[in-house]
């Protein structure tokens, strides 16, 4: 098993703290205590949680010598779409999770119509912070930022693919079905989270193309986890109920491929993730240890 | 009375089906038809409809010499997230809608969950559209019209007014506070329209400062007829259920100031809204005459 050095733990606390100080400035603030929308944003998007995608960002950004003050904008951006999702998905009319890395989902500690529109806001202040000329000085930039963003989260992207994980829950699919739904749900997020450090770093097609390779890799190795600790995890140690997906019968990696072969698969994608980075000649140490770090986590 | 030229409603008609055409166009098309998604979206944003907004962007454009063909996209992206706001302001948890214009609504042609990511994804599309070098050649011009729909339509603007709207069944707003929430509710989506059209044309900060005050006063308008029409209207002109606020108590313009005073209140912003298009010099006409139709519309 690969194991995950400390210097990618302190530097993803690092640049999850960075992320949440930025969310603290960009998000909404009310003088009104009564103003539940606000709240409810602060309270789904600095709610813990990894910053797997701001890291990504952030960790792009610099192998194209872009400035952290200058990538954290998009990461918060990309963040703020992530979020959005997971209050979307915790719906009653969706996944119905009551927790939430441990805590009241958004519409249990709220109600339900506060969490749809504080999802939809944080849908939308993502794009508004990515087309603010503070996010990069070039227009063309800012405006390649939103089309990425737009692209990996619509309805060929992450939404489509939670729309075919609804489906999921009353039809068999097969591995092919189930992979091409994972890389639209997660995968596309993460890809363009990759991507958007190489975007504002003018990146070349070479390199863009690299970068894309490893995501899409990292992606699915990330979802196979996922899979696995809902199988394997605890509730302690996962912060979110586990066992679900066999509870509801769901078709998922694990189910298809047994947790041995997924676990392999996973490594196995993983080490292809890292040999995408060849390019970079030693330039992208972080990314390949995000690499590591994505099938050795525990939640 | 005002009363509503047959140009203009030739003119609405005219932008109403070229705007259906370019969401036909624009919006995701599947060849399964189990895609319920794609479905959604497009139940959701081709239902009918005045298609006020796309009206809005494209005459203010044609103000500043933009062809029909450059405004298009851009109506088309403001009408997807007018779309997407109804879909989810029907939802149980929120309005609880079964009927908008006169057909069954998102979540009840298709079911909640669906209705959710059908919002979503109608939201997320405008501004992958606005991003579209197509869009516009001037990035520049692009990430303002990304930054300035973003506004208008988040916890800031249309979001957060949906939000005191909910608010505002529970507790009894006075008349300021009515303002407030209408502006935001559905005025800021109305000025960004309007705005957007001179975005695309390059215009002065006088010109912009004209039209945003035009639309301003031409939302608040807007409004206070809409709820003329649910106090006094009939569910076969408009097409959707009436009387919800009376039978919810809720504090709108009708119920503070009765229908006589809103009425003329209505019509003393359509006539000071047309008194901010003067620095057009007759320019404006078809700007003149929405806001005549605005407060003489049945539906």
């Amino acid at each position: 098993m690969p194991s995950v050095s400390q210097n990618l733990s302190a530097a993803m606390s690092e640049t999850a703290n960075a992320v949440v100080d930025a969310l603290e400035r960009l998000l909404p603030k009310s003088e009104f205590p009564e103003n539940k929308l606000f709240q409810a944003m602060r309270y789904g998007a600095l709610n813990g949680g990894k910053r797997l995608r701001p890291f990504l960002v952030m960790t792009s950004a610099r192998i194209f010598g872009v400035s952290d003050a200058c990538a954290l904008r998009t990461a918060a951006a990309v963040e703020c779409v992530h979020c959005y999702s997971l209050v979307h998905d915790d719906l009653p009319a969706m996944d119905n999770s009551d927790l939430r890395r441990g805590k009241p989902t958004v519409h249990k500690q709220y109600d339900e119509a506060t969490a749809v529109l504080a999802g939809d806001a944080l849908l939308t202040i993502a794009f508004e912070i990515l087309a603010d000329p503070r996010t990069h000085e070039d227009p063309a930039v800012r405006c390649r930022l939103v089309s990425a963003l737009a692209k990996a989260s619509g309805a060929n992207g992450m939404v489509g693919g939670q729309m075919l994980d609804l489906i999921a829950e009353t039809t068999q699919l097969d591995i092919g079905a189930i992979t091409r739904l994972q890389r639209m749900k997660t995968g596309e997020l993460i890809a363009v989270s990759t991507e958007a450090g190489a975007i504002l770093g003018k990146a070349s097609q070479q390199h863009m193309g690299a970068l894309r390779a490893y995501a899409h890799d990292l992606g699915l190795a990330f979802q196979i986890i996922d899979d696995l600790l809902d199988a394997e995890g605890n509730e302690a140690e996962t912060g979110k109920p586990v066992g679900r997906d066999a509870v509801a019968g769901k078709a998922t990696f694990v189910t298809i491929l047994g947790a041995e072969r997924a676990r392999s698969q996973a490594v196995l994608l993983s080490e292809q993730a890292i040999g995408h980075l060849s390019v970079f000649d030693g330039r992208a140490k972080n990314l390949e240890e995000v690499a590591r770090f994505v099938v050795d986590r525990k939640n």
